[in-house]
């Protein structure tokens, strides 16, 4: 693309290599914001270990304001090279973005809010948006497609299973005392949760045989109704085998990585000239 | 059908909004239901929750009397407004909204009757009937009749694990000694379902090695098994794709959410002018 | 068959009470083995239960030595009305009936032998073959069938599963130390299926950074392969879905209850004459 | 194929009864091989049990010193039979060898290196291979092969699994506390692995209520999810419901258990003349 239209100023060119990964630059702008989120999540995360943050603490200060300068960067770059930044800036990753480059800089102004670093985890989604580079995309929309077509039956399932855990919930806080660990009705509704997914902690327990004997139907109408996701997931699946098989038929077309510089949509196809949401041109 | 039966009187009316969904009232009075069914089962969560409950109990007990005074209401106008007061008395729901309502009068009675509130919980389950109105009913349907058709296999399995908990169970309290918490063969055999179910609190857990290599054999058994109630769905939900499919098809009919006034059956042809199940006029 | 053979002796007759399930008092025989064997399994779970055996110890012994008795009439009749009474008496069901009964003959002999009348437990599995009277044995036989010819396909994945468990629970040894509760080689192997298997005591648990990263991976291999159970079993299920449509097909032809008295096999025609085993009328 | 090439050295000999399994000698060897690592595996566990070291240190000293000799005798004859002795050497199998055998060498020069033993568990693998003797192969490589086409699909799934922990876990972080035993991000996202794929130990468990609210979502997910790694395996299975049915169609063909001499490479065809890998005669 940036070979036929030459006439394109710096902002363009910027756009398409930090919203985009069709060209080389791209690609390794992406490579090196993944590398760059890691890093970031890491550090969020080692600081967190009380004996490393006491012995490298300097260390690992010096690497949280590289990375904050970056993100920072990024960040300005973002804005200034698209048309439309206040929809970039109020997007979800507009918003995560944000939110993982303030902390450091408002620490000086609120003490604690370095705890807000850890709203960084947020921009590991972003990688799953780079991940679009790598050949696991086919695989990952073939996911996504078979959940999205399931989420209805999911929904109903999980609300059925709501209701269920606070009837039970609720019979098991009357049965059990305190004394086993039902001390509210949330927190046997809590129980039932946990016993109902297969989880188990076991930190409540019940310790009456009748709390036992309800307890032990609850687990086996857990392992019983277990069933039913998987059913609807395998089920979609299925449907979708064709699919796989013939990804390259008349029904999909190649599409790229570009995104329009005015309105952000993606899934524009390889050959596109002209935005198909804004008309805006590519 | 409000404006082809003019002659209708102020019973049928009030029966038309309370125990159908077609007319405007009749959705308005189901969402109100619904809300007001889950401000009262929060109501008895807060309650259950000890600091919540001193500090603000008498705001509780108001609204506790609020939802027990909307309730008597509602409950009144079911047995007014149905033929068959009776039917409806003695039916499941009928039971039900009879025992949500009771509990506050009762304690000016019998002291600690309060605790009947909980069952309000079991009101719940009209949401399921509520949402009647919403889209997810197909699903819904859809998951009932997968679960339907695959309950007699799951009875027969269930039947089998609990046999085999049985025998396992009693191995293991002959096997553990009363040390590790297997203290008599009906605990053992809840520990047995809790780990066969690979729920596994760790209240109870083997300590000697012959134990511990049972226990092994009991999770790799429940670890393999899980796959029958699984497979079952996902065969019964595999065979139901067509139906999905072709939900308008011939063998499928419009139904609305009208009550007969008489025998309270539900489900009937959105054309019908008699109940198909007492014949008597709709 | 009774009416057609009035030439058979009291033998017979009562050979076809205790094997069979075809005549009326078959049917009752059945019926009351299936309450006896129900009451004898709760005995013994009772008993085992410390304050109900020592406030109850006389009823429960009284009840005891009815079932004894009753036990024991049964297991004679049993041999004397089979023409190979040795084939019966070492069968399975041969021993496990000889098992249940001995116990409390034995107490007065050799103390502590009343630990045997656990191994009654094994008699529950009797239930299964009592059940060929109801109509879940089609549902029965079919889940029979899916894992049996799953079987070989479970196995090869139990037997991989093991060896990984022996391999991840060695190394779990070495990384973690016994503060953690990874005394040895072996316990390492059993927390390793506690966590393969999603079961999660929590008797043990890795407390070291790197233990609990490779329990980490050790979690989430179990939680993906546990798709391959269950993967095997949905696919030879679905396989029968045509079988469970036709079970009147022209392969399948009526079978009923009745037993051969001279070798025992079960499964003859309806209208069958002669053993299919041993050639002996029936 | 011995029977054919008479001109072929005692070599050769060895090398088809070390590394193939068509000849009796060939079979024998790996039978002897599968009882000495199981052995061997035995061997290091019970010298992990404290009490069994201490009671019969002497006779496994003894035995591990037999085991040890005869895989130094087997490593050799591995070496000295194969034409590229390196490629064997640096193989995976040829490592995992040479690591089973020199522990107890070592022992006399560093102390502590018996720990190495353990790392003789991997030995178990080549059971893997011994087991291409019996019937089970065709159901392993059917579970390999729906498992191999299931990789990547799964890899996008635990990938998705991952990043949704780590933000996950930085959530709980900061809702729980460190009294609750969230104390550091690493901590929390192993908490959360262990809660989303339902094992759930319990050392860790949130207290707040808003944390037991999270976790009840986290497990609410972790039960959902778990379809998706099912349904891929199972509709991988499901595609090749075919191939297990004609394992004899034209596009199977016998193959032997013959491993190259000079490339090590397996899998050759029943009546082949030349290595299909390197071209050298078999």
């Amino acid at each position: 693309m940036s070979s036929t239209k030459p006439q394109k100023g710096w902002r363009n060119k910027v756009h398409e290599i930090i919203y985009e990964a069709d060209t080389p630059m791209g690609k390794w702008f992406d490579i090196l914001l993944f590398v760059l989120i890691i890093i970031s999540v890491l550090l969020v995360m080692l600081e967190s270990v009380k004996w490393i943050d006491a012995t490298y603490h300097r260390a690992l200060f010096i690497m949280e304001w590289l990375v904050t300068i970056l993100f920072t960067i990024e960040y300005i770059a973002r804005i200034v090279t698209i048309r439309k930044p206040l929809k970039y800036v109020f997007s979800f990753y507009g918003i995560v973005d944000f939110l993982s480059t303030i902390p450091l800089y408002l620490s000086y102004i609120f003490a604690g809010s370095q705890a807000l670093l850890a709203l960084r985890a947020f921009r590991l989604l972003r990688i799953f948006r780079i991940l679009k580079l790598v050949r696991f995309l086919g695989e990952a929309s073939l996911l996504k497609n078979a959940l999205k077509a399931s989420r209805e039956k999911i929904t109903v399932f999980l609300f059925a299973v709501l209701i269920v855990a606070v009837i039970l919930g609720t019979v098991m806080f009357l049965v059990e005392g305190e004394e086993a660990g039902f001390t509210s009705i949330p927190t046997s509704i809590y129980w039932t949760i946990v016993t109902l997914t297969t989880v188990g902690y076991g930190d409540i327990a019940p310790i009456t045989p009748p709390g036992q004997l309800i307890a032990t139907l609850i687990m086996l109408l857990g392992y019983g109704i277990i069933a039913v996701p998987t059913g609807i997931v395998t089920v979609e699946m299925g449907k979708r085998k064709g699919a796989t098989a013939a990804p390259d038929s008349e029904k999909y077309v190649h599409v790229n990585t570009q995104a329009c510089t005015t309105c952000s949509k993606e899934g524009h196809r390889g050959d596109a000239k002209y935005c198909y949401n804004c008309g805006s041109q590519l």
